[in-house]
Parts: structure tokens; C-alpha cells; sequence
């Protein structure tokens, strides 16, 4: 029996089903947006949703009956299992709010397409190389939310009132986005205040931008090496980890010591042609 | 006759002469947006524009009798013959709107020039490295776009009405313009939306950073590569379709070899001194 | 004595003591931002504030005692010197404002988190590497400056009234944030002067997208090396401070040297060969 | 005579009192733009303004009488030369407005100090090989200019009237700033209008993206390569123009020779060894 199953969730076909499943979820909650549905449209709409969510439930059930307690070893199946956990939430009662979240479900979308699922694996784990840049980041902002927050709170009540309100003020700073408009009135008050939003922009900007960057970078390089190495084995060789600046240190050493090789083979075969001489 | 057709599109004083054309035609449609021209030379910028027309017509319909079929296998010949067909549309009735696009005529530019035609496929060869990232992109966007309608319709139906308009606030969103505008009445009224705008900024825009990041950096090396080889070649040597990575793991396999090699012939000199000895 | 406090300052356990108060502090100054406390829990707050003032001045009084007039000589030691003398201003009289900066002392996180500073360390040491980029920004900045003030002064006194409110306004054009905002009021007053603000922006813009681009990629780089470096040292090798670039040249000398002495090594062989023949 | 003139220009220490007079001239210039000058005051500045134009014109002089007619060879020469003619023109007639452009002649700051020169020659040799990138941006814009004046114009006059305000509105969208400002009045009269406005943000923004990359990583190649040329040529080894990629195929060809000539010395070792045993 559980062969069966594991055998069903392995095959193409059934993999390539759930993913027709799911973007035909995503249409019918597309669908669902509409304001003006008739009562029937609705109901034949929230039917084919619920069938679309017996079916995810099915899977995961299956894929839980083959590998049991594995199962949420994996960090894929554990949001599988949450986003279709989540639409099992009463309609009614204090976790309807939860419902609202069933269109999270389109996310397992990801989770089907292997590549897909690899940039979030690639981002993921470009994220430790940059998380010294994020806590930089983070008491960047931190410091700025307190500083901000005192200089300004009675100026700009609304913009800067509380640690909360300067927090979003400064996540738009972020982007740039606007930020002339909220600081010239401060500073019209508060002449001395310019340094603070000039220093703020400056640093945040270039921190932010060090850290998409290094994720990135992280992350491409990352698959770059993981797609030579797969295709090196194929031919049989085997890659170290080795980053490009270690593979050419070790050339250089390899190189050295060749040099030295031959360079005694020659003293030698010299020595040898004076004893004959 | 094919072969003298086919010696005329190859020349390449034919060649500029259409580059020619097209400048010529641009400069022309350039001078036809201005409002008050007289009838007088309106009608002879239409001349003008035709007898360019007329020149491209004449331009394909020598590359169709040369290749026939054969012809639609380039993209770049669909391309030209697409636009050229466009400013045959007719000037009233359904496909009056078409007219108006006869302006695309222009982008023969790139066609014309390799260099820029170069640039193009560079851009799209490039592009099967980043569907996935484009498609964890799209994604974000569907979920966002049906959270953002189903949340926010009643709050804003000028921005968040219908799927349609929320897809056009999200794509302001991704280019980060104005969306404190957008968000801050928002949040005054559901106070608990933050997380949605922060959270769909922070994702998207590093998600869009990497798409474009990976489309430029594949397209640069893939170019580097290609000017590389080409100048390889003109001194007789050829180089592989693989990667720094890969070729920095195929010189180390060599080298190797190379010193397995040399050790077993001092091995080999010396087990023939000692026989001699 | 001095070797007691010396064990102590280099214990573990003492160091994540001291990161512990620092997060606690910033909690603290994070809650007393709060308009509403009531006098009762401020002062607990002041109390346990200076609780945490005292730690680092005994920290820094401890280190100040075993490294004497060497404390200075690391700027990091300085950083956090300044930011704890700076809370010790009175908070009365010309020197009050300073007390605001006490949140400064947070960034003691920074100083305390060897990676974070290495991140810090690694951007300063990538800025001479910019540093005529960084000029040639200055000099645009100026002559802006200049030009603007003086031909925009009357008809926008605001913004371009006198040096400082031009170097802001440009300050704001650099991060590109409503600069059409800015600009079309002064060009529908004087439509000759679009092309200052079109140079200024394409120019600034790209110049400074070089100099944050430079010092990420500097820094980045730094950083790769210097693992790679950590890495083979490990090993038992050392690996020289030379760019990819310099390595690569060397490899391919070491290997003509190689070849060269092969040769002259297969050209004796032959020789003996004949002469035995 | 001439002699003495070439050493003082060479003179390291007149240069530094050129590059003196320059920041000087630059502080003046500064000081100038203050609206409420005394009119000694400003008489005072005017004359040590005359007095630095003076000091840049014997310069010029001197180099112009070393060099002849070689000095307009050098690029930087002629723009030495064009920026302190500028500031001979007349304050009336109708050349006075170049003197407002006299600022333009702090920029030889740029020219007196060598690193920053370098900074704008390797910008100017990466132009060439994103020259195509550009002329795709350009036929893009050309053909949107176009497209917007001729649908846009009769609803939104002021922004899409003309070809020349349709270029600036364009040149704002590029830096993507205020675009929903102005597409989404556009968008309510002509609902069909947002392709325009998406398509064109995506394709430029991307296409610019293209053109500033490309230009700041081969001017930083450009700059990498001769550091580490120049390092080289101090340990006497030259260093050919070869980028990364060729260079490695290049090692890959001579570690395959290097294997090959091992190879035929073993067989010949082989070959002896069997001809004595």
C-alpha cells in the first residue's frame, strides 16, 4: 500500500496534476475577486476552491502516510503543510481573519517547480554571509528610530510620534521614497535637524544596497559553482568546494612543485650523462 | 536574378543605404509630431514616409524571393516584416489604431545594425537563466494582487478596486514610486496593513534586483565569453563553452596528470641509474 | 593585578556579558521613547540606564588600566571611549544637547560583534580605493552648487537661495526623489535651464552608482580573499596578496618556464640517445 | 628659456600651487554666491578672482609656448583651455552669459590631479563597448517620444505637447520618478494607455540598468588589469592585453603542450630502456 503511494507521488504525471491543480486555483481565485459575482457564481466557485483544497489535503496526507514524521524535517513541507492547514480554518469565529490568508496556498507553486524552488533555497542561503551587513543594518536603524523619535516627536507627531511610527518613517527614507517631503518641514522647525536625514540616507542607503548586493552575489556565484560542478560530474571529476581564489592558489602550488620535479629529473639525467661522459 | 538579388542585400552599400532609410524615416516622423504644420507639408512628409515604406517592402520582398520560407526562421526577419506590415494597415475602418504604431518602424534600427542586434539577443539568451526567478516574481505579484484586493477594495477602489487596478498599484510599488502615498491612508484606516506594504517592498524589490542583476551579469559574460573565443579562433586555437569554474577544474585535472606523469619518469630515471649503477 | 583584569577583559563569558547589557540598554531607551510613562517608571528607567553607564565605564576604566596610552591607538577603542564620555555630559547647561546623543552608545553593538565590525573595517578600507571617484563627485557637487545658486536664486529662493539650500536641494536630486517636483516650476520660469538638470542627474547618478559600487566591490572581494586566505593558511599555505589577475599572469610565466626546461630535458634525451646510437 | 618653463611646469611644487589656486578660486566662487555682499567686499573677491584667472592663463601660456600646437593634441589640454577662455569673455554683450559658466573652471581640479583624471578616462574607455547598449536606450526613447507625443498630446498637453517636453517627461520616467503622477490622469482618459507606461519603465529602466553596469565594470576591469599590469612590469614580467577568459585558455593550450612533450619523453625513456634491457 504505502508503495503504492510512494510510487504515485514520485511519477510525473501526478507532480505535474498538483501543479495543474494549483494554477488553476490561482485563476479561480482571481476570479474571486470580482465584486459583482452573482450568489451562484460564487457558490460554484467557492465548490471548485474547496475541491481544489480536497485535493491538496489528499497529497499531503499521501506524502505524510510514505514518510511520516520525516515529513516535517523538510522546511518545503512544512509551509505545504501550513498554507493548506491555514484554509482549514473556520469561516466564522476569531481565526476567520485566517481565510483570508488561503491565497497563500498559490505559493506552493514554488514549492512544485524545482527550480523555483532552488532560487529560494539559493536566497536562503546566501543569507548568513550578510547577516553581519543586516545587523549592521539593524542598529543603523534602531539608533535612528530612538534618535528620531526624541528630536522630533513633537514636531512631526504624526510621522514621528512613537518608536513604531518613526520605524515606518525610516523603512520609507529607505526607499527613498518621499523622504524630501518629510524632512523639509522638520527642518523648516528644527534648522540643525538636515544632518540627521542627510547621514541616515547616506549610510542606510549604501548598507541596504551592500546587502542585496552581497545576498546576490552570494547566491549566483553559488549556483554558478553548483552547475559546473554538476556538469563535471558527469564527465567523472569530482570539484572541491573551493572557491576561484583557492583553485588558483592551489595551481600555483601544484605548478611549483612540477617545476621542482623536473628540474631534479634534469639535474639527474645531467649527472647521468657526466658519468657516462 | 536570385543570385544578383541576393549580391545586392549582402553589399554592403545597400546596407547603409537602408540604415540610411531608416533615419531618414525617423528624423520624418520626428517632424510629423509637431501640431501646426501646414496641409502643404504634411502631404509631403506623407509622400516622404511612403516612399520610405515603399523601400522596405521592396527590401523584403527581395529577402522573401531569396529565401522563401526560409525567411521566417529569423526572428529578427518576423520582426521586420511585422512592423513594415503594420504601416500597410489600412488608414480608417478596425485597424486605424495600427497606424499609429507604424512608428515601430524605427526599431529596424537594430535590426540593421549587428552591434545592436547583438545587444538584443544578448538580453534574451539570457533570459532562460532567470525564469525562475521571474517566476517566483510572478508569484509574489498574483498572491499580493489578490491579498491587496481582497484587503483594501473597500478602503481605496480607486487603487485596489479590481485585480486589474491592484496589479497597476503593485507595479508603482516595484518601482518603489510614491507608495507612502498609497499606503499611508491605507494604514490610517487599517492600522494592522503595514506588514502587507513592508513586507511585499522588501520581497519584491530584492526580487526584481536579482532578476535584472542576473539577466545583465548573464548577458556580460556571455559577450566576454563570445569576444573572447572569437579572437582565439583567429589565432587558430578553440576554446570550450565552459566556465572559469570549469576550465579552472579541467587545468588542475591536467596538472595532475602532468605531475603523475613526471613523477613515474624520474621514478622510471631513477630505477635506470640504479640498474646501471 | 593588571593580569586579572587583563583574564577578565578576554573572557568569553565577559564579553557576552557586556553585548547583554548593550541589548539591554537599547530595550531601556527603546521603552523611555514613550510619551506616556509616568514619572515612577521613568526614573526606574534613568536608574537602570545609569546602571548600565556604569558597565562601560568600568569596562573601558578596566581596559584603560592594562593597555594605558595604546587604548587610543585603536579607533575602535576611541568609538567607544566618545560614546560613553558623551553620557556623561551634564544634562543641564551648553552641553545638554549632547545627553540626546547617549543613544550612540548603541552602536557599542558594532564594536562588540567582531563580524559586524569586521564589516565596518571592511568598508573604510575600501574607501581609499574610491577616493578620486569620491573627488570627482565633490567637484560636480560644488560647481553645481555654484551654478545653481546663482542662476536659480531669484526665481527659486527656497530651494536655491544660498549655497547650503542648493547643496540640499541637490543632495535630493543624487537620490533622484521628486526632482521633477523641483525642476518645472524653475524650467517653466526659465526654459533654458533643463539641460543643468538633466546633466546634473545623469552625471551624479552615475557617478555615484560607481562609488557605492566600487567600495561594495572592493569590500566584497577583500573579504573572499581574506577567507580563502584564512582557509589555505590552514592548510600549511600561504597565499600571496595578489590580485586573480597577477596570480594568473604568474601561473602562465611558471608554465612556460616548465615547458622550457621539459624541452631542454627532451632535447638532452634525444642528444644522449644519438650519441649512444 | 623654454627649458626653464618645461622644468617649472614639471615642477611638482608648482603644480601643487596650481591645484592651490584652484581650491582657493573654488572657496571664492562659493563665497561670491552670498546675495548680501558688501560692494567692497565683492570688489575685494573680484580681484582675487582675476587674480587666480590670471595665474590659470600664464599656465596656460607657459604650456601653450612649450607644447605649441602638440598642446591641443591632449584632451584635458582643451578643456584647460576652453574653461579659463570662457571666463575672458565679456561681462556685457552677447557672450555674458558664458560668464556665468566661469565656475566651470573649478573642474580643472579634475584635470590638475592625476588619480581623478583616471577616474574620467576610464569612464570615457568604457564608453565604446556600451555604445550599442546606448543606441538600443536611444532608439527606444526616440521611438516612445514618438508614440507619446502622438497619443498623449491632446489629453495631457503640458507634458506630452511636444517632442521636446515628451523626451523630458520621458527622461523622468527613466529615473522613475513622480511616474504614476503623471500616467495615471493619462490612464483615467484613455484606459488603454497603461501598456505604454509599463512596457516603456520596464524595457528602459533595465536597458539603463545595462548601459551604467556595463560602463562601471569595464572601467573597473579596465583599472584592475592595469594595477596589476603595472605591478608586474616592477618584477620585470609583461603582461599582455588578454582578458581572464583568454588568459585561462591560453594556460589550458600550454599545460596540454607541456603534457604531450612528458608523454613523448616517457615513450623515448621507455623506448631506451627497452633498447638496453
Amino acid at each position: 500500500m504505502l508503495k503504492t503511494i510512494s510510487a504515485v507521488l514520485d511519477n510525473g504525471l501526478f507532480q505535474k496534476f498538483i501543479i495543474g491543480v494549483i494554477l488553476g486555483n490561482a485563476v479561480l481565485l482571481g476570479l474571486m475577486t470580482q465584486q459583482d459575482l452573482s450568489p451562484g457564481t460564487l457558490q460554484v466557485f467557492e465548490l471548485l476552491d474547496n475541491a481544489c483544497l480536497v485535493v491538496f489535503c489528499v497529497e499531503i496526507a499521501m506524502k505524510l502516510a510514505v514518510q511520516r514524521l520525516r515529513f516535517f524535517r523538510d522546511g518545503w513541507n512544512v509551509f505545504d503543510f501550513a498554507v493548506v492547514a491555514i484554509a482549514l480554518a473556520p469561516a466564522s469565529g476569531p481565526l476567520a481573519v485566517l481565510r483570508a490568508m488561503r491565497v497563500f496556498r498559490l505559493m506552493r507553486l514554488v514549492t512544485a517547480v524545482p527550480s523555483m524552488r532552488q532560487v529560494i533555497t539559493g536566497m536562503f542561503s546566501a543569507l548568513p554571509g550578510v547577516g553581519s551587513v543586516a545587523g549592521v543594518l539593524f542598529v543603523m536603524f534602531y539608533v535612528a528610530g530612538i534618535m528620531g523619535t526624541s528630536f522630533f516627536h513633537e514636531v512631526e507627531p504624526r510621522r514621528f510620534g512613537d518608536l513604531g511610527s518613526t520605524f515606518f518613517t525610516l523603512f520609507q527614507f529607505l526607499t527613498l521614497e518621499g523622504w524630501p517631503d518629510v524632512a523639509r518641514p522638520v527642518i523648516e522647525k528644527l534648522p540643525h535637524a538636515w544632518p540627521f536625514f542627510v547621514i541616515f540616507i547616506v549610510l542606510t542607503t549604501f548598507t541596504t544596497l551592500n546587502l542585496l548586493f552581497g545576498i546576490i552575489v552570494n547566491a549566483m556565484e553559488e549556483a554558478k559553482e553548483e552547475g559546473a560542478r554538476e556538469k563535471l560530474a558527469e564527465q567523472g571529476v569530482e570539484m572541491t568546494h573551493e572557491s576561484t581564489e583557492m583553485r588558483l592558489a592551489v595551481i600555483e602550488r601544484e605548478l611549483q612543485a612540477a617545476r621542482a620535479t623536473i628540474a631534479a629529473l634534469t639535474a639527474q639525467a645531467e649527472a647521468a650523462v657526466d658519468v657516462k661522459g
